[in-house]
């Protein structure tokens, strides 16, 4: 499979996330507990890879698997990662208003091709670089808040702790995604057995964040089981699968592709769900999104495009029978 | 001298001239015809531009002139498309508010380059046209107006004549640089002979529009010549001097760069002019005038860097004995 393909196909999920998600409320709340999804679709995960790993290992080629305790233990790492970047998360919003984080967030872009860069040892051209902080830029220039809004917080009044931690924020998400990617490509492993260690401790370190909200509270919903599944609606159990089947995608990209692509996959889903937006719930299009849409766009051409559709080669280094296919894949996996 | 030099120059300058004009008024209005300040820059380019050739006859080496009527016919045109220009623009301003007239003229970037590309045959790389692109949507987003702004007029909503009128107006003002490019570009002429030429009929028509201007209002101010220098302060001479100074070095580049280096410099003049303002005038620096001016610099860097410095180029296509110098001049020249 192409890694555009899937690249393409994760954009289009993870846009549907925002609008199913949003489908799935019922006047303007949730009749679910929202935060029961993340761990069915870590179990969705865990079920699926399961069946397809099963299917590799009766298969006449088996699977490749390294069941040394050395390697299985560093899969916990990504979950660990992500519960930490939970509460730096939850920290930050003390400090910063949601929009000003959102902002932020787009620095995430930037340190995963830092993060990237360092740990993968991938050499990025100047090209890439200028692509990929054009990619932070246009995705903030969508997101700036327009003339007439109705609620106006500077960007540039929050104390510097809600900066710093707002950094630390995009650091910890980058690096999540980036030590995924190590793991993946650490060994030949098959992706299915990958997936099934990665997604064994993922819905553990769910539950266990399930069940310390539920301490934090003092049990006043009740156990999170007996809230598992109530006021789940048909949408609902659609944004599960379609939340587990993201990262599926997520975990093929990381071990086939890298973080760069999947960077660049969910900044644009992220502009196709504003783009859908319009025309779903009526929101109004602004200058800002056109702009960071054009911005955006070109910043993917920058990145993924081969130099010799973008520049002129003197004449000795035109390979003329080069498919454009051929040397996308060349670059990818340079 | 290097054209980089003089396009630093330009920019300093057309970032001055807004400042400038701002300093030079008094109690929020001007205290003096504002009109005639082209005018009088016109002179004064005329005399320094005659000055120059006066030097350049009695050096040992004449100038080369052409005196043919056949070439000296041309040299109105660029005035004659900048009085259209003018008109169309006063048309376009009753269609449309300031601040869209002011998005819309930054299509003026991508109408300079299409133009330069149909008009001076000059092939554009791919990264090129996007660098262009960018330019124009870097500005673009540096305007756009913020979260809490005083007026809200909506970008969309004005007539289509309005943006019909504003494309034209960006026409217009790109033919105009263009054809004064292929005019100082057409023969191996002195420059200065070139700018008298260009700068007599400049002041010629800047005369006849102060005269139509005081026909459209009945002579009620009087007749231009008398409200000529009334009111004018020191400021508003150094107005007039920096206005005329911008349009020599406007001249220059067109002869030695070109159309999109001009183009380059007058956008980042505006960007300058926004962060100067944030110190002089106390303006809120907003997070759009950050986006645009990062937008700005990799356009810039885009367009003008040797290609070996922002991609890696097979080895074959390599000349390391290439200095940055040299190679960027052969960009501009080739």
């Amino acid at each position: 499979m192409q890694w555009y393909f899937i690249a393409a196909l994760l954009t289009i999920l993870t846009s549907s996330q925002g609008i199913l998600t949003t489908l799935s409320q019922s006047n303007g709340g949730y009749s679910y507990d929202y935060a029961t999804v993340p761990f069915l679709a870590e179990i969705f995960k865990l079920v699926v890879s399961t069946f397809f790993l099963w299917r590799e290992c009766n298969s006449s080629s088996p699977p490749r698997m390294t069941t040394e305790w050395r390697t299985v233990r560093l899969f916990p790492i990504p979950s660990v990662i992500y519960l930490i970047h939970n509460n730096v998360q939850f920290s930050t919003l003390t400090y910063v208003d949601p929009s000003t984080y959102q902002i932020m967030g787009n620095l995430k872009i930037v340190t995963t091709g830092i993060l990237f860069r360092l740990f993968m040892r991938r050499r990025l051209s100047t090209l890439q670089w200028m692509a990929i902080v054009l990619l932070a830029v246009g995705t903030t220039t969508s997101q700036v808040k327009g003339c007439g809004e109705a609620s106006c917080d500077s960007l540039f009044s929050a104390p510097m702790q809600g900066y710093m931690l707002g950094l630390l924020s995009a650091c910890l998400s980058a690096l999540a995604g980036v030590y995924t990617e190590y793991l993946m490509k650490k060994n030949n492993d098959s992706l299915y057995w990958q997936n099934v260690q990665l997604y064994t401790f993922g819905s553990i370190f769910n539950m266990a964040r399930l069940l310390l909200d539920d301490f934090r509270v003092g049990f006043e919903n009740g156990p999170w089981w007996q809230r598992l599944l109530s006021g789940y609606t048909i949408t609902t159990w659609i944004v599960v699968l379609n939340l587990g089947s993201t990262g599926l995608l997520v975990s093929w990209l990381m071990k086939y592709a890298d973080n760069i692509v999947k960077v660049y996959s969910t900044s644009m889903a992220m502009l196709l769900t504003m783009v859908l937006s319009i025309f779903l719930f009526n929101f109004k299009p602004s200058v800002q999104l056109f702009l960071g849409i054009i911005i955006c766009v070109i910043s993917l051409h920058m990145y993924f495009a081969p130099v010799h559709m973008l520049v002129d080669l003197p004449v000795t280094s035109k390979r003329p029978t080069d498919t454009l296919k051929e040397v996308t894949v060349q670059q990818a996996g340079e």
